[in-house]
Order: C-alpha cells, then structure tokens, then sequence
C-alpha cells in the first residue's frame, strides 16, 4: 500500500490517500485538545496509545460481528482504513452520569443510570457540536430517519460488547462516542477511534479517571493513564 | 366560585385554591422576565394583555377539538383552569427558524423550515431548561414514552389550526411554546398559555416582531406590540 497525499487533518488524525481509492492512511497525532479546542497540548505518545487502543478494540469488535472501518495496524501511530463517508453525528452511549449530562440534568457525577442512554450531537466545531434531536437530524438532512435507527442500534450493541469486555479488564466504561461513516455501497460502518480520548474510563475500584478527564480537568499525565488502559486491554506495554 | 389560598406563584402568574378541588384560580402578573428570570421588569397591562389573548386561543383551540385546561375567563388579569398536573417538559414548535435553534445549527434567523420541527425542554429554572431527548425523559421518568408520543402529535395538531389562523390575521407564526397537563383521570389537556410570551410572532409584511422578543432584545415597547396581536385576534383593544 502506498501513502499518497494528506486528504484532511484533524485535531488528532491526519488522513491520507493511498493507491486504493477504497482505502485511506491514517496517522495518529500527539495533540491533545478539549472544550471545542480551546485548551490544546501536544503529548508525546498520544497519538501511539490512541492508534493501539483502537486497533484494539476494533479488532475485537469485529471479532464479535460488529463492521468496522479498520483494515490494518500499519505502525505505532498509523492504520489503514475503508475510505467512508463520516455521517456528521456523535453517537453518545453512556452508562453512568457524567459530563454534559450530569450538568443538563442535575445528576451527581458517578450515579449509575437504570439503562444506557443515548445521545446525538451534531459534528461541527463552529457551533460547538450541539446536542440535537431526531427533527434537526431530518431538517439539517444529516442522516436518514433508518440511518438514526441504526445508528442508535449500534451504539446500543457496541456497549453490550465494551461494557462486559471493560469490566473484565477492571474498568468501568462510563460514557462513549462514537462515530459512523458510509461506504460507497451506503453500508454504516463504526468509524473513527474508540479510545481514552473518546471515552470516559474509570478504575473499578478507585474511580480513578484513565481518560481524557485527566486533560480537560488537569488530574496529572494522561500518558500514564491511557498507558495504564493499554495495559489492562493487553496490549504491549511501552518500556 | 370562591378564591381560597395561594398554591403557587410562578414568574408570570399566581395559582390560588378554589372551593372546587378540580377547578384552580389563575391570576396573570404583570412582570416580564427573560433568560431564565436574568432579566426582569414590570410591565403594567402584560397581565392584562396575556390572559386576553391565551382565553381567546385557548376558546378558539377547544371550538377546533383540542382540549384544554381552561375553563372560563373572570376577568382582565384572571381565568379558571382545570386542576392538573403539569408535566415538566416544553414543547416547541418552530416553523421558522429564530432564537436558539438558529444558534444551535446555525440557520439564519428567518428561515423557513421545510417542515414544523418539535424540541422538547425540561421545564427547570435551576438547570436553565435544558434541550432534552426521549431518553433523557425516560431517565428522568418525566413523562411516560406514549405521553411523550401524544405531545408531540399534540402540539403538531395545535400547530396546525394556530398557522392558518395567525396568518389570516395577517400575523406569520414563527415558533411556540406549549406545556400540557395531566387530570386526576390521566387525560393529557393543553395547558398554561399561548401568547406573545411563549410565542413569536412577526408582522407578515415586515416581520416586525410582536412578541416577547420586544423585551428580550429591548426592539420598543411591549405593551404596544402585544396590544397590537390581541386587536389582529379580534380581542377588545385598550383605550
């Protein structure tokens, strides 16, 4: 496979194109950023850490049925994907209260929701990625009325597999986002990265944040804690 | 009927007790408040001008099928309603684009929407009634999943007899408010009021706005404009 030139880059990921017009390069960067990219870092190792994760755990993912875009770990901070079309919604699945949501309804930070709830945010960083609903989906034509069905579908399975499979490994999953991309045949495919950036993860025991928390909210090195989630999942630890 | 204690005062009116248990008392206030109570004022004949103009809708509403809580009007600045239970959730409706939605996914203000779209608020000052979703309400137990289905259907129904009726009234309807209620018996009435307070509503030839954005944005003089809307109703003019 060959890297040809960049096609986009993100706050974390720089997208290349390759000599497969099906198949895109994907590098990881070392760039940390929140609050809608008002607070920024760069953290040496991130951006291996983020790619190992998600390779990870779409690898076993897969394993367990579920299509996602990855098509191979190429590096530390590198993976080639199937070139999608990314449907502009963040899927939030969340099992415990925490974040926009503890705020936006007045629950305490930690209390365990009955069920996992779901939310949609549209992407887009100039109005802040809001929270929307089903009627902005269809007025912003963002995705079709089956697409959301879908989408919400998914997120609902992606956790019944990560929250057994985090639990197992000590961590409680606390909330996720996810993201979905359209094939050129119109099949959803998992997108993105599932990762410590893209997921609040705790302790099981100490309530340890191991995420991007660590970040936003200046709790010490992110490194060590998604170093530690690394770990945990089974992947090589770096030495 | 005779007015017994008061039960509860809101921002905009006061609820007193009656000697009929199914029956309450409402006085309207003659303060205006925006922002979540941020901004206030004093604004003599407001109270006057809504109750007026939410008994003429609300008789209109009845007379076209749709039920509601009130029962009579008393006098200038008073009505009886039908004791219930109100459901913590704001129905909005917009069939134009304005105020937050315009924010939120950054639609100029004036848009016409392709079709009415419905938003529902949890109705709570402390957490500045925030934009939720069927979820969230489900978590919240604020109204059960069919309630929240017969809302929506609701307000879409009132939406449709108010455009025509505003339009004929040379008046363009550019999005609402409702809250509903539940009786002891578990019926779902419209309730609380539909005025310039919980509506916006532009002149159809100059857009002027006749609402309560008059006051949130300081645009002239609030009685003027919502005098203005009650003589379009047909409602007895103040002199």
């Amino acid at each position: 496979m060959e890297k040809l030139g960049l096609l986009y880059e993100g706050k974390a990921k720089k997208i290349y194109a390759t000599n497969d017009p099906e198949i895109v390069w994907v590098e990881y960067k070392d760039s940390a950023t929140a609050f809608n990219g008002e607070k920024k870092a760069t953290i040496t190792g991130k951006g291996r850490l983020n790619n190992t994760i998600t390779c990870l755990l779409f690898d076993m993912l897969q394993k367990q049925g579920i299509t996602t875009h990855l098509v191979e770990k190429l590096s530390d901070t590198e993976q080639l994907v199937k070139r999608v079309s990314i449907i502009p919604l963040e899927v939030v699945v969340r099992n415990i209260a925490a974040g926009s949501l503890s705020k936006r309804l007045g629950i305490e930070e930690g209390v365990e929701l009955p069920f996992p709830i779901v939310e949609l945010y549209y992407k887009n960083d100039d109005l802040g990625d809001p929270i929307i609903n089903e009627d902005h989906i269809r007025l912003l034509e963002l995705a079709t009325d089956e697409q959301v069905k879908e989408l919400k579908e998914k997120a609902i399975g992606i956790n019944e597999v990560l929250l057994p499979y985090f639990d197992d490994k000590h961590v409680r999953l606390i909330d996720f986002k996810l993201e979905f991309g359209l094939t050129s045949e119109g099949t959803v495919l998992l997108a993105d990265e599932i990762s410590p950036d893209t997921c609040r993860l705790w302790d099981k025991d100490t309530n340890e944040k191991l995420d991007k928390d660590v970040f936003r909210r200046d709790l010490g090195n992110l490194t060590d804690a998604y170093e530690q989630i690394l770990k945990r999942l089974g992947g090589a630890q770096h030495v």
